[in-house]
């Protein structure tokens, strides 16, 4: 997608060096990380350099072929096997991430040309597979509509296009007239920040909401539909996803308002049952007493946000259960979250 | 209550002077904030100097009374009805600031004199009403329970002990063992500043919490029970107040979780029929767009922390419709959220 008159895409590789977008930086700079071992690659999906779960799983990919590509010869199939364990355990809740390191890690056994075609596969894959999330998706949208999202599942958590925000890119591209509501998304802002920064760049009207504003909007009927982003997918249809996820499908089933996930094949997980099996990753409380943001003079600042002493809980993600799911948007066509549908679309 | 070893009220008259604790500096400094005439104290409503439902009563019950010492002789009626519509005009949502210049206008008909016991008499009733809330409240909490609260209902937005902190604060007098678990409250994040500050200040065992971590808390059956304050309260049990209650409530239904209002009968509104009425009152978007907090040299600094050119919505209440609501805790009692025992609390 466009930022300025270029086009960017969120990841990608040369030769050794793995390249991406600086997203912790965002929406107040743009830059370009440039990581030159799988060790700095997987860092930066530790400290959310790359965030978002189609970006992490191509990053991953990437951190894998580097991790191929500085093996010793003699101590090849060690120094991987520490590695894929290294990269995986930099954020457990992310299913793609897993997907990615296990099909790299596959490939490379044939040959380490093949390990770095294969994360390059999957990186384009991950373009194809939003853009047609964007085309079922659309069908969802007809003119007019208002559209509320949580977090940001646009093209900066993919390579391109992004899962929740690709019908609205095609919505938007067919020429629907759309709005967009834009959950803050607490304690990150990834919404305020990312979703937003990525609205303005493509053009499309979308105002910043307060989390605790859900309810009011959807009790308002200022909300027609809500498509929100994926992490990981249970075998019955349960969502991992951003914190307040589970919160809002409980309140659009409350409100009758059509409630869907967008996300590609790779975030299923067949082998969890449910959401139950989901390990839930509690992030550092800095993120919720903290919030970093541009002072007067233009510069990035962190400021102490509340009251000294106090601590704070940062559950990273929640679970919604399946019940409250109206569908899932996927690269195959939109689904029922259920175990059968889900089942079918993995076979096919 | 107290701040370090002194006693302290958040609004109190001396003479022809207001005092009121500066409500948007703590949690990181204390001041007060002294105010010589009607005009500054509406000013302090209008920029939250003083906020919380009970406090707003109070400080523009004094106002009304300073209004009534400054007006000239000759003109005193004139004088004070522009007053009066001056301080009405500051918070349109807050129920007690009607009452409270209602009564002090009447009583200032009588003398002047008439005008300042009878702000005075509002300020002792606020601490009256809110230490019974705390009493009957403190029959919902059993020990170890873990109580959710949102936004500041404690000591600060009333005069003393507050309504939803109150039976808190007692429960914990009495020797219970409790938790609470501190909603945020974006975007002015009240809960995190204020009442993560009044509970540190009387070691009771707390957490903040994102808004956003709500339905994962209650769904893990964290949460035993959650108290919410109230800014007006309609006929038939709607209540409004501060912005994402309604979600709350409706989360605590869905969970099973009591949900509990704590308000004294002066919030009580009976000419409004219900929540539909409510004027909600739309805040300025910098509130959401831009964060005020400690920098690291220790000096307050305004950061911007969403994408820059983006605009928000402020909306800074929400209805909770009364079938959401377990009960109401008045300093009379507890009763239901219905026409019929709001109708009899209003006449006993």
């Amino acid at each position: 997608m466009k930022i300025g008159n270029n086009d960017y895409k969120t990841v990608w590789m040369e030769g050794h060096d793995v390249f991406l977008i600086e997203q912790n930086l965002l929406p107040f700079k743009f830059e370009i990380y440039k990581s030159t071992t799988y060790f700095e690659t997987a860092n930066a999906i530790k400290t959310m350099i790359v965030r978002g779960a189609g970006a992490i799983g191509v990053a991953a990919g990437y951190a894998m072929a580097q991790a191929f590509l500085q093996a010793p010869e003699n101590d090849l199939l060690n120094f991987v096997t520490k590695a894929k364990n290294e990269i995986e355990a930099t954020r457990p809740t992310a299913r793609n991430l897993f997907y990615a390191t296990e099909l790299v890690f596959e490939a490379g056994k044939i040959s380490i040309q093949n390990a770095v075609e294969k994360a390059n596969e999957i990186a384009s894959k991950d373009v194809d597979d939003t853009r047609k999330i964007g085309e079922f998706g659309n069908e969802l949208i007809k003119d007019g509509f208002s559209i509320q999202t949580h977090c940001n599942a646009g093209w900066l958590a993919f390579v391109d296009y992004g899962t929740a925000l690709s019908p609205i890119y095609y919505a938007n591209h067919v020429g629907k007239k759309i709005f967009v509501y834009v959950d803050e998304t607490r304690p990150r802002s990834q919404g305020a920040r990312l979703t937003a920064w990525e609205l303005k760049n493509e053009n499309i009207p979308h105002v910043i909401v307060p989390d605790n504003a859900g309810a009011y909007l959807m009790s308002k009927g200022k909300v027609d539909l809500m498509i929100v982003g994926a992490d990981r997918i249970a075998a019955n249809g349960d969502v991992a996803n951003k914190i307040g996820t589970f919160e809002k499908a409980i309140l659009a089933k409350e409100f009758g308002i059509p409630f869907y996930v967008a996300a590609p094949t790779s975030t299923f997980d067949d082998k969890c049952n449910s959401g139950n099996e989901i390990i839930i990753e509690n992030r550092n409380q800095d993120e919720v007493l903290f919030q970093t943001g541009l002072n007067v003079k233009g510069e990035l600042e962190k400021v102490l946000v509340c009251s000294p002493g106090s601590n704070a809980l940062n559950p990273a993600f929640d679970v919604t259960l399946a019940k409250y799911i109206s569908g899932i948007i996927t690269e195959k066509g939109i689904i029922k979250a259920e175990k059968e549908s889900i089942a079918l679309l993995l076979k096919s």
